[in-house]
């Protein structure tokens, strides 16, 4: 998932196989490795606080356990990877963590304490056509309560996310949770026409068009609600096909935001007159905004925003998205907002797939590996590449003392220093250019005069570098430095040597 | 990959689909993922301390990367998941963690420091029979030099093993990490006139006969050398073919150990003599047996034992498995040998498949259930179920309240302390009842007298249990027991008095 990995082609090496990644997918170096794992460690954090629970599901499900229930994914047998198990059964990877958990709740139902809150971090795959940033193997990070019929719980999970976000340093007022409801939609949508099922295809389009707002702004999103849209490749996606009044009233509602809650809830009120089911959904807003307004997150944390739709079919009810309000740099140069980092929603009818009655669920989904980003940009403590210290290199001068330099090792190891033997074949300058790939402090070396004397020669690989910097302009001096940087003590000693050396390093 | 999970048969829902798991897949709950956490941490801090770096590598890889280098796999199209891509290019599911670090080291050769040393921990994929304890989804955890031909690789990476259990709580003396070489054993076959390429497909039967040394003693081991042998199902396995003196020379190699390295180092040069090849494996042992008693390790958690071979076909030099030797009850209740949780070799071939030039490896593989099931065997405080502690529950007795009843949870939260707010529909026994499901230590109610008089009950499960259970005998007690533990505090010294509670159960 990290940018900084080689994808260039290789040159085929011959003879025998290309060694080539399948496109979409990529490895991960210690620093993106480490960086993740804080950052997800101080998301369980406020997970674990908030009362939810560990669970992991498998990679592999039956696919018709996960159904298809992809963004952007009009074809049935697209966007997932399956295959045929033994008994002919189709098999498929998951491609979020929101199925499989419907699953695992329908199928441990009675078991399972009532509410369920449950967090899930875990690698999802999509058998789509791969692009810059954009990869088939991603990290998502879920958390989600199942059984809680209330917008308690809905509200409850949106100041979940302000704190989750605060936590991983994402500054308040850089960011804010925006809440809208699908109920409001599905009461425009009864007001133009198209609450039957028969229009089941046009309201996915509508969704689809209104989640592109942000990208295309009210012009594009006009034109996919309307006959269609041309993008700058020439490629032409086709609208919903409504007319001038629909699109009004469509636009109307998602630009419904008001100068705060009260008017922004007044101004859905009105979009939604005369649709039962629109008034409830604004209800509904109104009692989360009502608790959000009571625990203090209203101050920009957490608000109603009509244009947050989500492009899944399957949100019920409230649905919420975290954006970063922060610019970065755009492709044109221009900046823009770099945008969205989660999002979820209400799907009360997952589970139903499987028991037959609607179980209450709300949940929402980080993007690992874009959240992680945000924080690169922001220089984040947990994206630098602070504690990844490379190990101090003890050399290989005299190949017949092989298992006295073990001993070396092994004695800095049992004291607790990171430290490995050079184990390849070089020489010295080799040996040395090693110990400077692997970011090593210092080195440990041992020549036979050394080895008689029963002394290390101990080299200071960072003061090294300095000095050498220092004194890149006089005549020699960097030889001497390099020199300085040097130096002997008995073998005796060379645990609390090193130790002084990685100790002056830190400080 | 828990055993805990519930696999019976679920009884079908209707309507709607069934929900269940593909065989050989399974959901882990919060207990199994801190302990597996745990038990990773310990051991990528001694990997770390001897200086192997993070590595991930993605799940699908092309299947020509992957090669077929499955133990028992005898037929080609077996063992993986595969699927087509687009482009009609085979993928796979990664069956272990060393075949895509062939492909990851050929991909980055001229980049990668060398030797390159580095650790993956992760999901691999089996396409196989599931039966008890056996997965078609596992977790392995693999350390790996790459580019170090000499031998000091192998013996460093069976000293980290013998650390790695060690630091998660194995005892030294319950463990051995036991070290042969595939040298030998060709050594021995072009004895019994078997290394010519024309017999590569008996060789495999040879090496998977030896492997289960273990298991079957060496009279079934001698059937499958020979003829063949009948398992107790029946089932007939074909053997090698071998006669009875080519049989005799095999068994006397696997049986060569003798009361120290010496004497077994002894034994095997006689196995081998006449071979080079045989002859370059034993001496590869001896420095090997030189280099572990330098470093103190030849006190039995490192040996030389001519039993172990390792079911693979790629190991081209030294072999080595990880032992627990402590005993437990075995399917007919006699005591058994933990056995292997650990395994790997040499193999410089691997990467050669890509660069056309041999690029020496080493590396060996934790089986990370079966690694974690031993430490629940030996009650490892790794594996302990200790800091699952649930979180304080405040009730909800009046829903018009609930933005209030969320300011309270809030407030803990605030304070550091695991809580939650209830936030299903059911009346004060079903909530007592979750809380008691959540493990939780205490609950806080607030009904409307305790909201008029500006105060909180705060009821201590944990101490109410034990004292109802001390006074179970007595008459009407346990109920006094229970109230007991219940107390009313003004609303302001909320935290401070769950705090007193939580302290209390903790000391």
């Amino acid at each position: 998932m990290s940018g900084s990995q080689n994808h260039k082609p290789q040159k085929p090496q011959s003879p025998g196989l290309l060694a080539r990644q399948p496109r979409g997918f990529a490895d991960r170096g210690p620093a993106d490795i480490a960086a993740t794992e804080r950052m997800l460690a101080h998301i369980r954090e406020v997970y674990t606080l908030y009362g939810f629970d560990a669970l992991e599901t498998p990679f592999i499900e039956y696919t018709d356990a996960l159904g298809k229930f992809l963004p952007d994914q009009d074809r049935p047998n697209e966007g997932v990877f399956s295959f045929q198990d033994d008994d002919e059964q189709w098999l498929s990877l998951r491609y979020d963590l929101t199925a499989p958990l419907a699953r695992h709740v329908a199928e441990n139902y009675d078991t399972l304490p009532k509410p369920f809150r449950s967090y899930r971090a875990g690698w999802v795959f999509r058998n789509e056509k791969p692009g810059p940033g954009r990869f088939r193997q991603f990290m998502q990070f879920d958390a989600d309560t199942v059984g809680a019929p209330s917008v308690s719980a809905d509200a409850e999970i949106c100041m979940m996310a302000a704190d989750t976000l605060e936590k991983v340093g994402i500054a308040r007022g850089d960011y804010a949770v925006k809440i809208n409801n699908r109920k409001v939609l599905d009461g425009v949508l009864e007001a133009i026409g198209l609450s039957d099922d028969a229009h089941a295809a046009r309201r996915l389009v509508v969704l689809r068009a209104i989640d592109k707002l942000d990208r295309l702004g009210a012009e594009g999103v006009a034109l996919l609600l309307g006959e269609g849209r041309k993008d700058e490749s020439g490629d032409f996606t086709k609208g919903a096909g409504l007319d001038a009044d629909q699109i009004a009233r469509v636009l109307a509602f998602t630009q419904a935001r008001g100068t705060d809650a009260a008017s922004t809830l007044a101004n859905l009120e009105k979009v939604v007159e005369g649709s039962a089911r629109g008034i409830e959904g604004v209800a509904e807003l109104r009692e989360i905004a009502a608790l959000v307004a009571a625990a203090g997150y209203d101050d920009g944390r957490v608000q109603i925003d009509p244009a947050v739709v989500r492009g899944l079919e399957y949100y019920t009810g409230p649905v919420y998205e975290a954006e970063l309000t922060f610019t970065i740099a755009g492709d044109d140069g221009q900046p823009v907002r770099f945008g969205s980092v989660a999002g979820g929603g209400r799907y009360d009818g997952l589970v139903a797939r499987f028991r037959g009655e609607a179980v209450p669920a709300t949940g929402f989904s980080i993007g690992v590996s874009r959240l992680l980003a945000a924080l690169k940009i922001i220089d984040s403590p947990i994206a630098r590449d602070t504690d990844h210290v490379g190990p101090v290199v003890v050399l290989v001068l005299d190949r017949g003392e092989i298992a006295h330099y073990h001993g070396l090792v092994s004695r800095l190891r049992g004291a607790g220093i990171r430290a490995e033997l050079y184990l390849g074949g070089a020489g010295m300058r080799a040996q040395m250019k090693y110990a400077d790939r692997r970011n090593s402090p210092c080195v440990v070396i041992q020549g036979s005069d050394e080895r008689a004397q029963g002394t290390v020669q101990i080299k200071d690989l960072v003061a090294g570098a300095e000095q050498a910097d220092a004194a890149r302009e006089l005549d020699n001096a960097a030889y001497k430095a390099q020199r300085l940087a040097q130096f002997s003590v008995p073998e005796a000693d060379l645990v609390e040597a090193v130790r002084g050396v990685l100790g002056a390093r830190q400080g």
